[in-house]
């Protein structure tokens, strides 16, 4: 692969302890059931990501860049080139007091978050609590076994997996369509009403600028016109009745918008 | 005119009163200034109104579909094709206490809101509060002059006519275009960050639809591409360095957010 290249892997991710490997991430939807880290929430199946574009940890990026497509890897990879080397100075004693007056019950193995900072508590003596607040993956070895599916090519499906990468939802009822200086998306109806839409939009601009091209990029939101009901003539008329009745109640509700506005 | 054609038109609107006229209304700014009424906020200048469609009072409504443009007009308008007559039941006895608990301090004259309805204290005695609740302008015979400016005309016109009436702001930097079956709407960029376009644009939609043609309403959000720097040379190298600093930075981030989600 190249620098900017946009693909879809798979891979398991492993960490190695004390001899044992155990699984801490996958796109493998088996696997991940098999080993207990199961989450309904995530979309199992390969995953879009832009190679060399410092978004994976280091070693990964420079593995994908020596990789081609279809074939297995493993490759283990040192604390360095993944979530860094343990920093003792991040282990920190924190009073009781003080957790108490953030609401924090302490338990060995917690997760708390103080001061915006993600930590874990692994001793709790009279008095006193400690808290690790180092990466739980910082100095560990870690070992990933990865095939690259896909290398994504052309404009329009580059665009489509820059959608899959950066929103993830629907991906398929989106219209693309390159032309000329225009990248042209055409919506589907989830993004009128998903607060995410508004985040994600914004983050698609930019990778297409970075890894497809530098084209305007014009967001398309479609209010299609209503059919006009000629198939069916016997529900034709309660359909229209039904349709004045809320015209006639909209036509209220914009009455007395407007009585406020002249009497203003 | 007819029911349904959007016009531009200006109006004086007064109550008539013991004799009296008094102006409450219009979309003249100096007009405005010289009797006390004017409202920074409005946006003065002929209106955007769409003909016998229930949005204007009664009166008024009749009296456009009888006017032609450029004509100018004087009516008088009885109460019941104005903001109705007083209705007495909505006179209403308050307690003290009953205000108390709503934090509103009892005054002749002041505007109140309970239970979503809008009221003005009429009187104040030891114990209770009489409020009334009919529109300020129910029971008042009204004098309306007015002139209809322009009938709007062509598709085109009367989408950006129905954008004014509906939105209001940078109505000239709308792009609009009617082809086929498709209405294409290119927005300024203000709609991109207003949360009152994302409440605008389903009025305009229905307006469309209702008053100009049923066809697809398309509305196009534009991030142009990025312009190449040739004919500075000597600025280019300083905007360089910028751009990829931001890239830095926006890159940075992503690569936090993407940490997150290999790691669950």
């Amino acid at each position: 692969m190249e620098k900017g290249d946009i693909i879809r892997w798979e891979f398991e991710a492993w960490v190695v302890e004390d001899g044992n490997e155990i699984l801490f991430d996958t796109t493998k939807e088996d696997l991940a059931k098999e080993h207990g880290i199961h989450d309904p929430n995530v979309k199992y199946g390969p995953m879009v990501s832009v190679v060399g574009a410092g978004r994976l940890i280091k070693g990964i990026d420079e593995e994908l860049l020596k990789a081609e497509v279809d074939k297995d890897y493993e490759v283990t990879i040192p604390p360095e080139k993944g979530y860094g080397e343990r920093d003792p100075k991040l282990v920190k004693i924190h009073s009781y007091r003080e957790l108490a007056r953030q609401k924090i019950e302490p338990e060995v193995g917690k997760e708390v978050v103080i001061n915006n900072k993600r930590g874990r508590i692994v001793t709790v003596t009279p008095g006193r609590v400690v808290i690790d607040f180092n990466h739980p993956l910082a100095g560990k070895t870690l070992k990933y076994k990865f095939k690259i599916v896909e290398k994504v090519e052309g404009d329009v499906d580059k665009v489509r997996a820059i959608i899959e990468m950066d929103y993830g939802k629907e991906v398929e009822k989106f219209n693309i369509e390159v032309k000329d200086d225009d990248i042209i998306i055409e919506l589907p109806d989830v993004c009128k009403y998903d607060s995410n839409w508004a985040v994600a939009k914004y983050a698609i601009v930019g990778d297409i600028r970075d890894y497809v091209a530098n084209k305007n990029v014009k967001f398309v939101e479609v209010y299609p016109k209503k059919e006009e009901k000629k198939e069916e003539e016997t529900k034709e008329n309660t359909d229209e009745n039904t349709e004045n009745a809320e015209e006639n109640k909209e036509e209220g509700k914009e009455e007395n918008a407007e009585e406020e506005k002249t009497e203003s």
